[in-house]
């Protein structure tokens, strides 16, 4: 009678990686588009914001691609797909907006966990989109 | 009383990278010992046959590596795991056939997650297996 | 009574990357603080030591940012997670010991998985802690 009933079940996967010098971070209608003030603020912070926008662009492909979700055109826009770092433990967090939200839930999908890393030249993000119970 | 029995669990994880320009996609004795008819459809389509190829072959590397079996040579050739897109979404999904497909019901895997990406030169892919409850 | 029961549950992924040549596996104090004396016989014997060690370490990076925990500093030692291959499937498994193994055990963290891969140039690791039921 499921004593043992778990958390969340791993629903989707996404992998990306992004040459740093080709994403556009030096471009305020691209950073307006695509980020949050929250990730604005925090990558503008970082040693290497360049890199840090990198990677989270990476990140939310990564999720995007995760959810399993049609085109971006009709769908969710990158800038509903947040990536924080937790205060506490400095590791990135996914929170989902609009309609990017909205189709997550429809899916069922519960949580997003996500990873990020950055070389000099290349981010890489994994994410697992996962079922709650 | 199972209210929240849950569909998967993950049992492995593959992860891997190719040189777009070391997968020798223009030799057909290679595609066809590797890839499905349906696979060769798709790749020889795409904007970038070869970026495809190469993904896809890193795809198949990934899902053999998820598997946790034991060496190719014995085992599952990587024309038995192929990666195609579902229609609706463009998501890659994966099928086994033949003998990867009884190793990975031998482990017990109901279900394998891939995720593919490339950059101009290189393909990255990440799998999970994962047991159906 | 727990017909169905899963195994296991995400409950944290990370993702690295490593250049090959910034890994200073020549270095024997480096390699002395952060692998054990298995990990180093293992790489040692492999066609490319380099190559395996930077691997390793980026795998052990991926298992310290899927276990979500707060700064390297104050807490586990990458020594204290070790990667060694199945005996039987040449597939990489995860051990922790001390401080890595109670900051997981606390975090209700029962199996890591693990995959590595790398080019001529760069290894790429993706780890996957996840929860026992």
């Amino acid at each position: 009678v499921a004593a043992g009933a778990v958390g969340v079940a791993p629903i989707g996967v996404g992998v990306d990686q992004e040459l740093i010098s080709a994403v556009p971070s030096h471009n305020p209608t691209f950073v307006a588009r695509n980020y949050t003030d929250a990730e604005v603020a925090y990558c503008s912070a970082q040693p290497s914001p360049s890199s840090s926008f990198a990677a989270r662009w990476a990140g939310k492909e990564a999720v995007f691609k995760s959810l399993g979700v049609k085109s971006k055109g009709a769908g969710a826009s990158l800038r509903e797909i947040e990536i924080l770092n937790d205060p506490e433990t400095g590791a990135p967090t996914v929170t989902l907006h609009g309609a990017a939200k909205a189709q997550a839930e429809a899916k069922g999908v519960g949580k997003i966990l996500i990873s990020l890393s950055h070389s000099e030249t290349v981010a890489i993000a994994f994410a697992q989109a996962a079922k709650s119970s």
